[in-house]
């Protein structure tokens, strides 16, 4: 799988890129990633991307012409789906992550400052994608985040352990706390279902932790845990 | 204001620390960042930080000591509100940002592999936070979205004319599309009224195309803003 990163700061992504899950599948060429600098792509004689909003507003748009450039050079080497990271977009999920996860090349673009020419994203046919409701300096943090959540679906980044773990978001509740050695921590002990070796009981600890949490940290997520499970709100 | 940020992977935050408005707050004085690998505080002869899980359960957990001798070797230095990103969080949003953007030292704990050890969370007192509904491979990316959103927060970070920006989630609308030179490019025009320097009808019809944007891409933050505003869905 490719991804194609169009962005005015390509250094943000050289220890993403290298590190942990992501920096193994790069080495075992699961994965590839290829570095698009906007600024490339400028034909102003200073290398200049941006320029006043029409209409009046604060800071700088991207123009539309470098990232249009950049584009048609990308689609030079085939069909891409493209995403625009954006607050406009849609919430980014695990089920949106998993269809993203089919794609053989993925472009992301990533705009800076206050945004980007609205015919840019119409000329690139590009998909609006949000992480989250709050506002960021640029879209090259929300794009790592994008790529690093999508490539676990993608077969070979996981060891096949770790694969089914990818299902936490799918039914609704949040994770139980979990423990490790040693058992008595700073007089703090860990709880003895855990030790009992009593399969069945853990499962129904774990359960009860999980619904405590998402009750009390995420109600509209345990209000869809509880539609979907038929049942009602305790 | 002080950053500590407790990880095992410091190397991913070198770009981000100079980049951009981070890079700027740093050279400043305003902002202060210190990496804290959880690894150095391991007493193992190997520097292991991770063992299994009890009672069951793919992958590893990160131990609460480490974490603890860490946290211990941080609070020396004072008082500090302890953060830890995990997907079982509060959601991050624009106002719980600016409540953490108060304090003058934030403390961010970055899990890896399946998470951390339950106790570690209790003895540092810290609150968890979640960036959105997906599954990522650690907290440093997420660590990095909230030093982000917060920071814009801080007075001195953003110029002024920035600052007045952070009001875009508090209205529960999306941005309108914005333009900039050329007038026309591809044959694409930009809207006769962004032209108009009519500022009334500007300021309509950015109205106008937030809401039929929200409605389209958010439909549960465009059912906020009517109850807000008193209306009926449109």
């Amino acid at each position: 799988m490719v991804f194609n990163i169009m962005t005015l700061f390509p250094t943000l992504y050289k220890e993403f890129l290298n590190t942990s899950i992501i920096g193994r599948a790069v080495k075992n060429d699961i994965l590839k990633f290829n570095l698009y600098n906007i600024r490339d792509y400028s034909i102003d004689k200073n290398k200049r991307v941006d320029d006043y909003v029409y209409g009046g507003g604060d800071g700088m748009l991207i123009s539309a012409d470098p990232i249009y450039r950049c584009y048609k050079d990308i689609i030079k080497n085939g069909n891409t789906k493209m995403i625009y990271m954006s607050p406009r977009g849609k919430l980014l999920n695990s089920n949106m992550a998993r269809e993203f996860a089919n794609n053989d090349s993925i472009t992301v673009l990533c705009g800076h400052y206050e945004g980007i020419d609205e015919r840019a994203i119409k000329l690139t046919s590009a998909e609006e994608v949000s992480i989250g409701d709050y506002i960021l300096t640029g879209g090259e943090l929300p794009s790592m985040i994008l790529i690093d959540v999508v490539v676990r679906f993608v077969k070979g980044v996981l060891s096949n352990e770790n694969s089914a773990n990818e299902e936490s978001f799918t039914d609704n509740l949040l994770e139980y706390p979990q423990y490790t050695r040693p058992s008595i921590y700073e007089n703090l002990k860990v709880p003895e279902v855990l030790l009992s070796g009593d399969h069945k009981k853990i499962a129904e600890w774990r359960l009860t932790e999980s619904k405590k949490i998402t009750k009390e940290n995420r109600p509209d997520l345990y209000e869809k845990y509880i539609k979907t499970n038929g049942g009602i709100y305790e």
